[in-house]
């Protein structure tokens, strides 16, 4: 086995979950995958917790399989249950290790999104209890992923763990720089070539710290802009891949805080579509800067996008609970989509009239 | 896919399983018996049932590698904890499906037995309430199954399909007469060649009909002997795989239903660990009588093998609950171990006095 696949599991276990001995663990992840489940297992054994294996992530065939034979000849009207069982695991889990890979990262291409959105609404009381786990998602280099990211494989693998086994301790400390700017600021500007120019408050609003958590690789920090504060324009020069399928230069036009104009150079149906969902929808849920600089190139994999150095990134929908200053407004949206603007040439983001970076480098540097 | 896939699957839901809107699933399989997985997921989704797969089967390498990893460097007094999500997701399931089948059926074969043995006492529990569900145990002829088997993948994947994908209504039937006989018996006589003549008490313990409900192969009748009844000898002229490793030719001679001598020509050592597990591991818990035609050969894998035509099995160790008569003693043991012999030629099985079968012919034929 890579040496690197038992550096990530054992950074998995000490940095983002914090393993202990007697914790009921879940791992759940696609099959090919298998490497780093099994390194899991040893680090799982190692501090004497204990196991179980899931295989239920998007992406998976029997997934994809169980949602079209369950909304058969009617889609639009698919329901679904809350599963007892699967509810009740994860009441008993302590951490919840999800890991992304597939063998066709285009597998959910053909689930209609009402039958996804529906299964989504059913499962969100499974979703909710992992939230309260000490949870990661994190990423494995299959030959898939590569294809998507358009990169051989074994140049994907150097990706991934080049921006996934690092010293956290060092980017938590290059981040705090950020957060310190950040979190007792009032007012952000955004401003990148001709496309966008948008301003928005965060006043109030908590901003963190993300170092490997939660998402590994970690490496922005990120706040919720007040919804009814964002005006301007935004142009995400960065595609986003949603529901298998790519959606390239979404321009949005906001007032008030609301979308009132949008398009895209491709699947602009699809991004209608996001954006009809809820109120929430329409409206922005985070403000994230990027600032893993190992991640240096677009691979189409949020995961690692959103953390990109010299890149902004906003999405739509709901706000993280943890981002939200007591009194003020939680965006609240079924959706959370997140895009990209490269911020590395003619651009600059400003704080409360001060500028902090500058064609991607930061004041602090 | 393969359409005996879909028809196992299918099989499995309506017959062995009686599969019904509204269940809880666990589907547990190892990766490579995917397309079962997938075509279950079909059925599922049909249905109107809930899926979760599990992959936690004895020869995943995660399994494995968790194992060995919680031995560390003391096997022989390894501890496990009963798992209290594994436990949470079963209590919770009304259907579980395990799925044999592995990319290497020796993955166990570095796993210490006291490990091995002091993990599955702690996760005693949990089979507990797996035999409370609507429970079966089924394979997929994945490539290592067929090697194993001496057999081609292809000609493995046809053996396995005839043997699964039948008239089971049929089958049930045929079995129906020989369970009409041994249900009311006294005495069993088992004669082979030179090696094996034995005889046993069955009085007051009921026979049962296994058509492919918990077992897929089904295609036996058993019942429990009487523990102490047991008097002559043995020869288990079919090998037996054990925790990865093949014993062969295992001898036994009983003396008021304890062995008092043993031996085999492979692995003795293994078989005498076996022996010594406990008192009951001495003493038989089963004798069954396989009827399953389609099962037309030997392919070391004790699902299939104990259902072959014209052979009678019998196990050491724990009865089953349902073959034991009331105010009848029970075999106890942590340990079922079934051995084969073959009954086509020189061989009779005497019923009461009567013979029943004589080289692998029935009377009711």
């Amino acid at each position: 086995m890579d040496p690197r696949i038992r550096e990530h599991a054992q950074i998995i276990a000490d940095h983002s979950v914090d393993l202990q001995p007697g914790d009921n663990v879940v791992v759940d992840a696609h099959p090919v995958a298998e490497d780093l489940v099994v390194a899991l297992h040893e680090v799982i054994g190692d501090v004497g917790a204990n196991p179980l294996t899931t295989s239920q992530r998007t992406g998976t065939r029997n997934l994809r399989a169980y949602l079209r034979a369950a909304a058969g000849d009617d889609p639009e009207n698919a329901e679904f249950e809350t599963p007892a069982h699967e509810l009740a695991l994860i009441e008993e889990t302590d951490v919840y290790i999800a890991i992304r890979a597939s063998d066709n990262v285009t597998q959910t291409s053909d689930i209609p999104p009402s039958v996804d959105a529906a299964h989504r609404q059913a499962h969100s009381p499974v979703l909710e209890e992992r939230l309260s786990t000490r949870w990661c998602l994190t990423q494995f280099p299959a030959p898939a992923n590569a294809q998507l990211a358009e990169m051989s494989t074994e140049a994907y693998e150097n990706f991934v763990w080049d921006a996934v086994n690092k010293d956290w301790a060092d980017q938590r400390a290059l981040q705090a720089n950020m957060v310190e700017i950040l979190d007792p600021a009032d007012e952000v500007r955004i401003v990148s070539g001709e496309g966008t120019d948008v301003t928005m408050s965060v006043a109030g609003n908590p901003t963190q710290n993300d170092y490997g958590e939660h998402n590994l690789p970690g490496g922005e920090v990120f706040t919720a802009p007040v919804p009814d504060s964002v005006e301007g324009t935004v142009l995400f020069d960065m595609p986003l891949y949603h529901q298998g399928r790519e959606i390239t230069e979404v321009s949005l036009e906001f007032d008030g805080g609301e979308v009132v104009a949008h398009s895209a150079a491709k699947n602009e149906e699809l991004l209608t579509e996001v954006l009809e969902t809820d109120d929430g929808a329409r409206r922005l849920g985070e403000l994230g800067i990027g600032m893993n600089r190992d991640i240096d190139r677009f691979t189409y994999n949020m995961l690692f996008d959103e953390k990109m150095g010299d890149t902004v990134h906003m999405a739509i929908g709901r706000a993280y609970d943890d981002t939200v200053g007591e009194g003020n407004e939680q965006n609240e949206s079924a959706v959370h989509v997140d895009m990209i603007v490269d911020m590395s040439e003619d651009s600059r983001i400003e704080v409360d009239g001060e500028v902090v970076q500058e064609d991607g480098r930061f004041v602090f540097e």
